[in-house]
């Protein structure tokens, strides 16, 4: 295995390098075993994933040539329209290495193939069966959503949900959305042929994100919820929770959620585990109403599961082995503890800024003499979510979730050059 | 006081309305307190008297769990939503074992994880671009679709593309569609406002399955594909070329596409491979004309990706590998030589049926003395479509694609047990 991955790293490094260049020939199996002192099979091995891993291809009957992938990869990036290259992301929602044990998925993924038979067949267009009792044990658990799998709707997204909740409740007129950011929503309802209102409270369908109400994650106050609940069921209207971070919102005290405080009634729950785990993994669920979990029940010939069924076994037995509870701890300690550098870090390159920390991001006030763009940002490598700017003073929130810890001192200093 | 009764009440709800089912657990005496913002003291209270009444039951060190007081056996089975076993499946278009090699797809599956970077990210809302390249290679080969990357978008199936392709469309009013078995593509454009028509081919959309045209898969002939073309042209339409099955259409000859037929101007070409490898895996992926790859690009924001990325990285490199190519050549082999079997073992056993070949499946007329109802057969552990009954004769399609060789024998057997 150790002489595999040896052989395998050996050519990989060759290539890239470009020390074996494009169109070049590889040693053949035979020749190869003998140089390097190992089984052919152990080459046969190695060359298998170079090829699978596109960097070699086989011509058959003449033997292994390096391909031109790497090159034509590079170059399209280089084309692809994405004039700056940014090395440090603060605006970013995506996972560093550090974040997520992808050995450990993996593993998980290895064994759902050994479920053969469900591999083979269409499976459920709810979701998977074993999958939805283990996310009904984990949510009553985590939020107190208390839900049969029965109501309970996986898909490859929050967007494919909400294109089924679009077609359960059609009969209704208005949405209301938080705020303009919710651009995929917005997009979706509306296409769906409901009118769309900000902030509304008297809308017939009301989508709030209580646990991430602005850019920096304030979390709307229990007074506040309790009574878009009641105003909600005196006009019989329905609350969509997208409950999106609410596993981050750590430095406040848990807030119960909508769907716990209303005791379900007509609040339509929403989670995801693209944070969580990471952001390739496309898995999301949402809990309906009584109601709605009828009509979809009489629906369901209309619709058609997205989420990968391999990737659906992976994580029912991740959730029930209490994976996801130990990842959630683990990241929380890994965001809190990079925040906090984060803003020790800004506080000491940069005296003249004001820096608290607001959930896992970090705000900063400073004097800068330029314009509210980006622009200037993006140039330097990095890219910011500007606030605000006044003229003089400028308002940035910076999360540190995708810039590994080792390289947060230097994401701070590009910043500096940007700003001084 | 009002708090305890309160939390009493909403436990009891919960359990007497099978919100929470028996052997479930409830949230432990801290968290509810949390949750629901009381003293502990109040839950464990609120958690003492529903134990006295029997709802719960208390596990020492693990927690409160519901009590199966009022679940019969009955309700047990219903829950595990089992009606009928059917054994031999006669309508299903699911894979047996030995039509995929699911090691090989596996080992595609491990080379795909090492390129750790790129699970960690988003990725693109269009799809992996290497992926799209792939793609463009391979329908350009198979089909004569020439497309670049850049008009392929991929999803996780072909339902959530057609959402998008409505979102994209929706200035257009009327949508046609070959029959009303249809009913997902049916749903979801009258879901988006269209008027549905069948078979009109003034429609301003026209969706057709060229190379699956009726339940055993006649294949639209040339001379119409042409008029369609020129027709659409001329009322300047868009069709949409479902191109499902077309690998299986081997009883004839390979017809050209309808896109390349029209040189791509106004058709939409949609391709799945969850038939050539197996239903588990959701990727689908379509090429849009020029006009709506722009319009796409314009509202990208609007959409997300649905495909796992894990499993968009293995089957580019699948496809690279020359995988498809060869998966299709064995599948089709293994179906014509399954579906001679089931015709030889349908006349052998059963003299009085008239069978013939109709793509891979089996259409056989018989004498039956039953009303046209697949209960007869569902109840014998045979799932079978009734294509027609007329008091006397019955007509079936059999597809023997989710029977294992080596049964096909005693499924016959199954069918005539129903039929004699």
């Amino acid at each position: 295995m150790k002489k595999y991955t040896e052989l395998y790293n050996y050519y990989k490094e060759l290539i890239i390098t470009r020390q074996l260049k494009s169109g070049e020939k590889l040693p053949s199996v035979r020749n190869a075993a003998e140089l390097h002192g190992i089984s052919k099979t152990t080459v046969q091995n190695a060359y298998f994933d170079l090829q699978a891993d596109g960097y070699i291809i086989s011509s058959p009957k003449s033997g292994y040539y390096v391909t031109d992938i790497n090159i034509s990869e590079k170059e399209k990036t280089e084309q692809s329209g994405e004039e700056e290259k940014i090395v440090y992301n603060f605006r970013s929602g995506e996972a560093d290495e550090e974040s997520f044990d992808l050995l450990l998925w993996r593993r998980y993924i290895k064994s759902a193939f050994r479920q053969k038979e469900r591999l083979l067949s269409y499976g459920d267009v709810q979701g998977e069966y074993d999958l939805r009792e283990a996310l009904s044990d984990y949510i009553r658990e985590k939020r107190n959503v208390i839900s049969s799998p029965d109501r309970i709707v996986v898909g490859a997204g929050v967007q494919p949900l909400l294109s089924i909740l679009c077609a359960l409740i059609k009969d209704k007129k208005t949405v209301s959305f938080p705020g303009k950011s919710f651009s995929q929503g917005i997009a979706l309802f509306s296409d769906y042929g409901f009118d769309v209102h900000i902030k509304d409270k008297n809308a017939d369908i009301v989508y709030v994100c209580p646990s991430h109400m602005t850019s920096y994650g304030d979390v709307m106050p229990i007074k506040r919820r309790i009574e878009l609940i009641a105003h909600s069921k005196s006009i019989n209207s329905i609350i969509i929770e997208d409950d999106f971070d609410s596993d981050f919102a750590y430095s406040k005290k848990p807030t119960p959620s909508l769907f716990a405080l209303s005791g379900g009634g007509n609040v339509v729950y929403m989670g995801s585990f693209s944070n969580v785990l990471i952001p390739g993994i496309r898995l999301s669920f949402m809990v309906l109403t009584n109601e709605l979990a009828e009509l979809f029940k009489k629906n369901k010939y209309k619709f058609a599961q997205t989420a990968s069924k391999t990737e659906q076994i992976a994580l029912c037995n991740y959730i029930r082995d209490g994976h996801i509870m130990s990842q959630t701890r683990k990241l929380r300690r890994h965001y809190t503890a990079k925040t906090k550098l984060l803003l020790n870090e800004l506080k000491y390159e940069i005296e003249t800024a004001e820096a608290v920390i607001s959930d896992n991001s970090v705000v900063v006030k400073l004097k800068a003499p330029f314009n509210k763009s980006t622009d200037v940002f993006r140039k330097n490598g990095t890219d910011v979510y500007i606030e605000d700017y006044d003229g003089e003073e400028i308002k940035l929130v910076l999360s540190p979730s995708s810039i590994p810890t080792d390289e947060i001192h230097n994401a701070v200093l590009k910043l500096k050059e940007c700003i001084m």
